[in-house]
């Protein structure tokens, strides 16, 4: 059975919104939430789709079945080892469609929070690491076992060596070892864990707090956080002043600073 | 009443030397010790003394009251937000002010270590941030919650996110929570935790401690360290190595290893 | 005693290989493994050969003795305050060597795995941070010291700053003062504890697991984890996609999928 593009019986990506928080999940839960080319070019239409979306302030990503999300489809890439030029036309381009989609998630205006209820695996664990937040249930297993198969974690490594301190990400590309929820809170990986059972609830209410804030404050933080990131502290300081400057000029500051001083509740233009 | 310069009845910050340490206190209990421009200038004008004072050898920064800091002043933005600029002007300098406070910290000689007795939040939680060292009361809590009144907190984001993974950055600037003591430890925020009563006394004992050593020793080596930081692998050793060379020529360390080897105090010259 | 070089009856380095993995020993333990000259020059003419030397792909850095490594030689650093240049030649020949040790184990094809069973101290605990890995004995210890005689850690805070949060190098750098295993576990400078008489089986077990992987996988990956880490986002992405490409075109890759999909054990060609 082909992989369905969105508009198919079988969607390998479903899209739910409620209020202004739109909820990606991720639905090939057969082949194990494997990051097919459909499912990486679904994934980055509908992000392309919600940044230009001013109506949506927060996205979930989430995954139908056992597994959050096992990585790249290796059937897929089995297939054109036999390419004329070995799969490197094929490679190449599958590993682009992947780049851009991770790197669509910190470049996306809105914050991104990712709900683990299971194993993710390889590119299913970078997928992860790429996400502004992380909830996951107690069950939830991450791991980069490349290693096991001869093909390192090369990518994944990119945001989980930016997440999780240096010898903890080369433990777990060295090893292929999963971790549990509690170790990758330890180092940095996950923020909460919460129950099985109160997973999508805990991702709702944590994505419908970030909704209800100023879209205008919130999008323009999360952009200079990325951009100051990897400054020199200078250049990070001018870049965020400048940010504090633009975002006391606008209206939402105004209102939200008067609403704190007359003690009542915020109404946001910028929503 | 209007903030006091340091001469006045009423000053913002309060200083006491005792052998090598400052102590520099937030007074402003009453405003929460929010950063107004006269505190920033008066926190400025202090570091700069004391950078070029070679009797302080270890600095302490610590508050007044129940709260550490709240912050920028919002009083004093709401009053400038009716400018014929609409406030451009205000902003920009009192950015521009605060983040000159903020960098005087890591660029300050001696180390500075902040003692935190209550909640410090907004630019109060960038000021613990940017300091060397932090101890906390158990009490402390510390949060970023510009997204609460429309106002992401950008530049407290600048030293957050070098001091803690960037997760655990997101989250605080993301919800506007605010974390405990055991938390902030946790992420990498505080150094050490102490019952409150016993706070200034830990925070006295750790300064004397570092006061002891040669001060040429610890400032080359604050220095050094914080140039490094964001330099490739190979420049930082060349430079790291640089001060080490620098460090044995100088008479200070020919006394230590000396003293070490003949089981004897050492006798700075430097200090 | 004069050091002895690998040739001679009093070693200051010993090597042992057993199938694929080489342990290299500090034996000085007379000397608490102090990092002399000899023992530099050791440690780096080894690291020359097995990163010439396809046989070996893994290695494991232990020590003889109750002491891991006491840092450099001081003996040998007084030795030249009376030089005619008060040590200058020397100092600079020595720091030059200690950081072409130090910046030899990220560059090497291999992982190194670090073993530590006692203190670690200054350029030992620089040498500890600089593996790739570390485990560590309940009774393992580290600190950065220098401070206590007049020389800070400058060099030691290289590779410590890019394990460990800020704040944690800071407290050790300025403090001196050692940490005990678990806390090393929980700033990120040790990987892995266990009891002190398991703890070569510990290293030798990790070892022979990544020995077992694909070596071209392996240091490809290894190669590229740091050739990315101090890189902006996109480049870093750009980077690791030209590796996976690369990864994806050899031989185990091919193998390791097909032996994955058809449940059979994977037969390197890289080995």
């Amino acid at each position: 059975m082909p992989d369905g593009a969105s508009g198919s019986p079988f969607p390998v990506l479903l899209r739910e919104d409620r209020g202004a928080v739109a909820t990606l999940a991720l639905n090939r839960p057969a082949a194990r939430n494997g990051l097919s080319l459909s499912l990486l070019d679904a994934l980055h239409s509908e992000l392309e789709g919600i940044a230009a979306d001013s109506t949506v302030r927060c996205v979930v990503i989430r995954a139908e079945g056992p597994v959050f999300c096992a990585g790249h489809d290796l059937k897929e890439i089995t297939a054109h080892f036999g390419d004329p030029d070995g799969g490197h036309a094929f490679f190449s381009d599958s590993m682009a469609r992947c780049a851009r989609v991770m790197q669509a998630i910190p470049a996306l205006p809105q914050p991104v929070i990712a709900t683990v209820q299971g194993l993710a695996t390889a590119a299913g664990c970078q997928l992860v690491a790429a996400c502004d937040l992380v909830i996951a249930a107690e069950e939830a297993r991450f791991c980069t076992p490349g290693v096991e198969i001869g093909l390192f974690c090369s990518t994944p490594a990119v945001p989980l060596s930016r997440a999780v301190p240096r010898k903890a990400a080369m433990e777990m590309l060295l090893t292929g070892e999963p971790i549990g929820a509690e170790e990758a809170r330890r180092i940095g990986l996950v923020n909460r864990i919460v129950p099985r059972d109160v997973l999508d609830e805990a991702a709702a209410e944590l994505a419908a707090g970030i909704a209800g804030r100023s879209a205008f404050a919130v999008q323009l933080g999360k952009r200079t956080f990325h951009r100051q990131a990897g400054l020199p502290l200078e250049e990070a300081y001018a870049l965020a002043a400048a940010a504090m400057v633009e975002n006391l000029l606008a209206e939402d500051a105004a209102e939200g600073i008067g609403a704190l001083l007359e003690k009542r509740a915020p109404e946001w233009r910028h929503r």
